[in-house]
């Protein structure tokens, strides 16, 4: 039997060749090898990522092994994990043993490589998923653009003349454009939504502390998490569950006990209160943003709205602690080499580094204060929804825009409505919309903490529904 | 029958009719009056605290009407609570509904009167206590002397050219002068424990977050601490009790349910692994103090070290973070009326209002880093012993002494051994030692976080064999 598995219909689970839940399935029943499906995604690669420019590095031989030697134990009968044979990539910030990491910068290219998988990798690796490169991303993850002066930008697979977003853009690019079923990236301000909005696929950035850190590169650590970007929810359920549980080698993980999501993506919708965020979160976007978010309300009956109180001072305090941990984590190389940074990244890490302290423990209290105002909406809903980006993909180089008639710079506003929800790390997942002859463009699903599986029972429900429409370019 | 409720013996807590624990039997059981214990309370202050300067109000009205309404409820049977009829008081930091909280400034004289008592006031009120009055503290409670420029110096009760240590001096005066059995007071780098030391009685800091803060002003928020003063393990351990809890009201107290130690006391040391840090923590004090800790040591047969790693960088990021907390709270006021703060806390705050964002977060790092190691040597003990201060009580005014052989300032250096410590959290329960003659000191027991019944059966014991002296001058 052949199949090709980056051409099916990836929001129908059954059947679906394109899903790493289809792929695995598939290389369980030996309908296909793995050694097929990782060729299959390394041919694509070739093919297209010349145009996309996603992959840093693409690890051929390694994945090859890899899929022979998961092809030998199916052939003898030995148990494979849930994602057997399913090729993913990875954020170059991730830990790969063997590789140096480079969360996307010239200077960590000195660097020895990594001793050992990032602990979600190997959770993967260890589920039988098979790691085919590594992916471009902002230097040090901090922008929304993934125009990485080293690497080159990254572009989007529905128009190559934009942006994939950012800083996890080529995690975005690379399942958006049918490359890979499944990667990795982080998001700290918005940087797995805001490419999983312009990319036209879903992303979940989890609860923070809720995904092991251990061997991810840091950019600030009080906000940054670590999630998967798929073209299907049961591939983010599937991958997600693969990665949850309590890691030793990383003092911020949860101790929590796994809590199985891709089991309860069946259960629908009856019994959650949903609502729409108004006020900050329903200004300042184009119109068919609105538009979408009211769309998808509708096929949720939801006709409930909740105001999340100073949004817009949250969104202030995250750039002020970003900007401070960001360039305390580089200030030695700021202060000796700080021609060798990405120009962009550098001077927002140098503003940072000037800031006085004053502001950023002004910035905490405030956090600490907000973190329990937006708990409590949650004593009264289990979920609210917000447009993820304020617009569908600029142009690569854009550096204004207009939105609700008024000229804004590009970079900075595309996380207008992911930095009030990361800075208190609520699991959010971004769904992709997409009218026919549009560019997509995301949908914020909001939880209380520890929370996903709702988003994903919801997100789940719509797919059912046919409201997403995440196919591969 | 009358007693004089401030003359018995503290260690012993059967018959002891100066400890709390033996005041609130004698009410309960009507062999003598709340009114009686309130009054002698009352009349000792009045004759004593003109020398020792502690109280900063004394409460004398409402302590007798409540008195009177305690004694009436004994009179008809009503159940009262385990601390009836025993007089306390409490560092002017803690809301007591109608007055003002002075927090040891004059610019707060400005303030409204608070609205309600602090959770831990009203939970000891609840519990039968009677408050008498507010105690003197180093302005915002920035300091370790309480010489307080607006309401004048604390004199040690043991003698009284010499400071009572801070900030919490007013509540450990108020206890060693035998004012008031019981008092409160807030602990930031040891502020409950440096005064206990230099007056010879206990004092416990318990766990960050174990004790509500709500109703209490802040000083440097991420390791403000309340706790009690008292002349016996059994007060402590009670007063403690009745204050555990969550608190709605208080985002930083913990939800774990109470753990009442009281009853723990008489378990013995039997399987508590003991160790006497060594290292950081058995250099720079005077010999006396150091000879301490050893006889301590030996009467619990403890011949174990431990190593606390980096506990001089612990103690240097205490510094800038109390420094820059500090500051933010205050920032407005340091820059419009400068001249109304107590000097020596103004320059203090002003130094950290000028630190870079940098040095804060690179503390913060540290602090989680460290926190970590700490917690791993818990894995090999249970307790911990060090020198609470580094010398008995200096002169008033003293600028420097003399230890070890070095010239050091005398205000910073006395919490060489307490900052280390309360900067993660740990609880500390300080323990009086006393050679006839000589001016006392404190000891210092460790434990793991929530871990306060611990402390308080090693303690216990220590009383039993009678090493501890914690007798009212």
């Amino acid at each position: 039997m052949t199949l090709d598995p980056f051409l099916g219909n990836a929001n129908c689970v059954s059947g679906a060749e394109s899903s790493a839940v289809a792929i695995a399935s598939a290389v369980q029943q030996r309908a296909i090898s793995a050694q097929e499906v990782v060729a299959a995604s390394l041919d694509r690669i070739q093919q297209r990522d010349g145009d996309f420019n996603a992959f840093t590095e693409v690890l051929k031989d390694s994945a090859l092994e890899a899929a022979e030697r998961l092809d030998q134990q199916v052939a003898q009968g030995i148990p494979v994990g849930p994602l057997a044979g399913v090729p993913f990539a990875v954020k170059n910030l991730f830990d790969v043993a063997g590789l140096t990491t480079l969360a996307g910068s010239k200077i960590n290219r000195e660097h020895p490589p990594a001793q050992a998988d990032a602990t979600v990798v190997a959770r993967l690796k260890q589920a039988g998923a098979i790691l085919v490169g590594t992916l471009n991303m902002d230097e040090y993850a901090y922008g929304f653009v993934t125009e990485n002066s080293h690497y080159g930008p990254t572009h989007n697979p529905h128009d190559l003349q934009r942006i994939a977003g950012g800083s996890s853009g080529g995690s975005a690019a690379a399942v958006a454009g049918g490359l890979v079923p499944l990667s990795l990236g982080s998001d700290t301000n918005g940087s797995i939504r805001v490419p999983a909005s312009l990319c036209g696929i879903y992303g979940l950035k989890p609860t923070y502390g809720r995904l092991s850190r251990a061997g991810v590169a840091l950019f600030a650590g009080s906000f940054d998490h670590v999630g998967p970007f798929a073209r299907s929810v049961a591939d983010i359920a599937l991958s997600f569950d693969v990665m949850q549980g309590p890691d030793p080698s990383d003092p911020v993980c949860s101790q929590r006990p796994p809590d199985p999501t891709f089991g309860q993506l069946g259960q629908g919708i009856e019994g959650l209160r949903i609502a729409v965020a108004e006020d900050y979160f329903a200004r300042g976007a184009e119109p068919q943003i609105l538009a979408g978010v009211e769309k998808l309300a509708q096929a949720l009956g939801v006709t409930r709205t909740v105001r999340i109180p100073e949004a817009h001072r949250a969104r202030a305090a995250a750039y002020l602690i970003t900007a401070a941990e960001g360039a305390n984590l580089h200030l030695h190389n700021l202060k000796t080499r700080p021609q060798d940074f990405d120009p962009a990244t550098r001077d927002r890490f140098l503003a940072g580094a000037l800031l006085p302290a004053d502001w950023i423990l002004q910035a905490q209290r405030f956090r600490s204060w907000y973190r329990q105002q937006v708990l409590m909406v949650f004593q009264e809903i289990d979920l609210f929804i917000t447009p993820t980006t304020p617009c569908p993909a600029p142009l690569i180089g854009q550096e204004k825009m207009v939105i609700d008639g008024v000229e804004v710079l590009t970079r900075p506003n595309l996380g207008l409505y992911t930095q009030p929800l990361s800075f208190i790390g609520l699991p959010v997942l971004s769904v992709p919309l997409r009218e026919t002859g549009s560019l997509p463009f995301g949908v914020q699903l909001v939880a209380a903490p520890y929370q996903e599986a709702k988003l994903l029972r919801v997100a789940a429900h719509l797919e059912s529904l046919g409201i997403p429409n995440a196919q591969p370019v």
